[in-house]
């Protein structure tokens, strides 16, 4: 195997090659780091880079394995942090000045579980500031380019071969957002399936952990490590660990497909709106029962998100906004202000009408096993521009980009991105398939299924 | 039997006679309808009187049971319903006059329960308006007299023997206030235990579903038969249906009662503390392990269960606070208009600190069974008194009475208040026993054991 070709190697196949000693930890973190000093410059993935610390632990990676002691499959893969993942010791800036200097005194339980599975960490990733917004352009650690947000250097890191996988945080849609704007598998599993502890928050009702991979079934691999009940975390569902690549490769054919036509396609790109068409189509020609659906109350995703989400986030930063103010970026700022500003009586009113809105859903799944939709409603539009132009309708950036994902945050469903086309101009597309609370690896088997019939995964976008 | 003593029956005397036919549930309506007559221009108990349909239920009572239908021991028995509970056609006034004629077009859960365990309905019972306030006096119905709130009505007409039982609701202890002040038993259920369909909402985080009777035994009777999981109310458990009785009569030798020093003593009358410290004597004397612990976290239960309350009541009646302000009574707009001013950021931030609220009562109820307090700080302060003077404090009454029976509904743990004493004056004490959640037949067993040592349940408070 060419060294030059390592960085693009699946979680699976490098798993194989560690697991019968074909391939050195040592050797793969080598070929990552090269990755990321051509590429990174441009990227700007990184906030923080652990070169040192990686190969120290792909070096103890290579003595242990060697020594018999291979601890299953991330053993000795490298990966990266969103940095708002606590890592003892190391920097968690959470994509802030105002956390420019956080060093955490604890592991997440994410990264402890990493640690323990053997996987290596190469470093933290960039993010929108404080994860609230969709685009990763941030006025302190500049751009990631040109990834969508707000887990913007996860994205942009997994895509180009810098890391093997990477964990992104998703509130309204921080993980898929990056994950179709970059061509990559994101999940956002079910609410309660990942532990926060140790996850700077954004909003607690609504945050999540979820792998960005490249291929579902290395995201299934990551799931495996990361998901699983923490009591430190009041938030997190008990229940007994289970393997999320067990359905892989089952068949899909009887599986029930809703289609919902309200809200998705009120404000979309024709590209877009054709590759989700065509993924409807190849799901059916795999033996689903595709349908279309009306589940009218989609419509009131932003007014529910947007009050829960923006004043959850405010609660959060209140002493820092009324304390340093000019330390957040403008946009930033600004919606938390409005979160500020809220009065609880609109906070619990979002809250009921986000009851209504679950019993909406469940109903519908009472009928379809999946619900399948676009996840951005365009491709990545360009850094510094603040609108997008769309159905011939101009909408904010920061608007527009979380707009299809928020759904399946306020009713906690498992959901997951994966690569359904390019744009003209070669830009990838994705399609969300979002499955019952806990049916986290239903989603996966057929995003599966999807990724076998189709090659868009094994296609790169530019770097 | 005379007819004179049949309103002052128990339901489980009542019972027997009924189901062995020595007693006519026409003859037991009949004997509470001039109860009610003789004593409701004074107490006021009643908002609505339903004296024919009464009469009329218990006639078809008496057929059944005469036919061999015998249903069970509600069968034949009069209760009330505090005027919250919808009753399909029959008004249903919340206390208020903005719902003055408000007709409900469905039974609540409760009322549907009672009716198909053969209950008779008497009437719908006073309370404070919308039951945002501790006292029942209530501006638009005139005062009941005089048995604390919000559910007053209830306990005046159950300890005087208008009823055999009645339902309270308890946000921030509207069961036990008037339970305590009337010298009756009265239980607020672990959060989701009892449906609260068709229950007209205070405040949605802490709304619970309680009996009221003159005896413990009596109580555990009216939650066999509200009790249960309901799919309507998207708040209630889904839990088996359990005997509440199963443990009256059982030994307490062993169990370990905590009595929280923190908070219930800051601002109590000297008789309550008295008979309180007595109670908790009678219970060692049973062979429980009483001790003195530490609670600190006690001392958020005002701002927490406030902030909460407040916010959560403005919502309901945003609407009407807008459009017709002068219809509410001037102390219920007045708090009505301070939850609608307060900040999402307060509401959230109290949600959040009653987390750690909750983390320290399961953290103590690992150690302790049971939690033993008083219910009331003071004995029933007298009508159209703002203040009263309570260890040389002098407090306002609507913030002294609901003070030391918030904590509970914070954290949803079931709570029962029985009678441990009478003042000087003659005004009857209650303590208030505190289980882990779902935990609801060991907080009877114990308040059983307590009534069977002392005989402060069978003496009557003045009339």
């Amino acid at each position: 195997m060419q060294t030059n070709e390592l960085h693009y190697l699946t979680v699976s196949d490098a798993a194989s090659l560690i697991e019968s000693r074909q391939l050195s930890p040592v050797e793969l973190v080598e070929a990552h780091l090269e990755r990321i000093e051509q590429t990174d410059e441009r990227l700007n993935s990184f906030v923080t880079l652990l070169a040192d610390e990686a190969r120290s632990a792909a070096a103890d990676a290579e003595s242990a394995i060697q020594g018999g002691g291979y601890l299953g499959p991330l053993h000795g893969i490298p990966i990266g942090l969103k940095d708002l993942y606590y890592t003892k010791g190391i920097r968690t800036t959470v994509g802030s000045k105002i956390m420019g200097d956080f060093i955490p005194d604890y592991d997440a339980a994410v990264t402890e579980r990493f640690r323990d599975a053997g996987a290596i960490l190469l470093g933290k990733l960039q993010m929108h500031e404080f994860a609230l917004g969709a685009t990763s352009e941030n006025p302190h650690h500049g751009p990631a380019r040109n990834p969508g947000g707000s887990s913007g250097g996860s994205g942009a890191a997994v895509a180009s071969g810098q890391c093997m996988a990477a964990l992104g945080s998703d509130t309204g849609g921080s993980v898929r957002i990056p994950s179709s704007a970059c061509g990559i598998v994101g999940l956002k599993p079910t609410f309660g399936r990942v532990s926060r502890r140790g996850v700077f928050p954004l909003s607690n009702s609504l945050d999540t952990v979820g792998p960005m991979t490249r291929t579902v079934t290395d995201n299934a691999i990551v799931m495996n490590v990361i998901a699983g009940y923490d009591e430190r975390d009041q938030s997190c569902a008990n229940r007994p660990d289970e393997d999320f690549t067990r359905l892989l490769g089952q068949d899909i054919s009887g599986l029930r497909i809703g289609v919902p036509q309200d809200y998705f396609y009120d404000m979309i790109d024709d590209e877009v709106r054709a590759a989700v068409q065509q993924a409807a189509r190849t799901l059916e020609g795999l033996g689903a029962q595709v349908e279309e659906c009306s589940i009218p109350a989609l419509n009131d995703s932003i007014s529910i998100s947007g009050a829960i989400l923006l004043t959850e986030a405010a609660e959060i930063h209140l002493d820092n906004l009324r304390e340093r103010p000019d330390d957040f970026g403008s946009d930033v700022r600004g919606r938390l202000e409005e979160g500020a500003m809220t009065p609880a009586v609109s906070y619990i009113a979002a809250q009921r009408a986000r009851t209504e809105f679950n019993r909406a859903i469940a109903e519908a799944m009472k009928t379809y096993d999946i619900l399948l939709a676009p996840t951005n409603a365009v491709p990545a539009p360009r850094i510094g521009e603040n609108v997008v132009e769309v159905g011939g309708v101009t909408e904010a950036k920061l608007a527009l980009m979380p707009r299809l994902t928020r759904p399946h945050n306020i009713c906690g469903i498992p959901t997951i991105s994966v690569p359904c086309g390019f744009s003209s101009e070669g830009l990838p597309i994705g399609v969300q398939l979002a499955a019952r609370p806990f049916e986290d690896a239903l989603a996966l088997q057929v995003a599966y299924a999807y990724e076998q019939a189709t090659d868009w995964h094994s296609q790169r976008p530019p770097v």
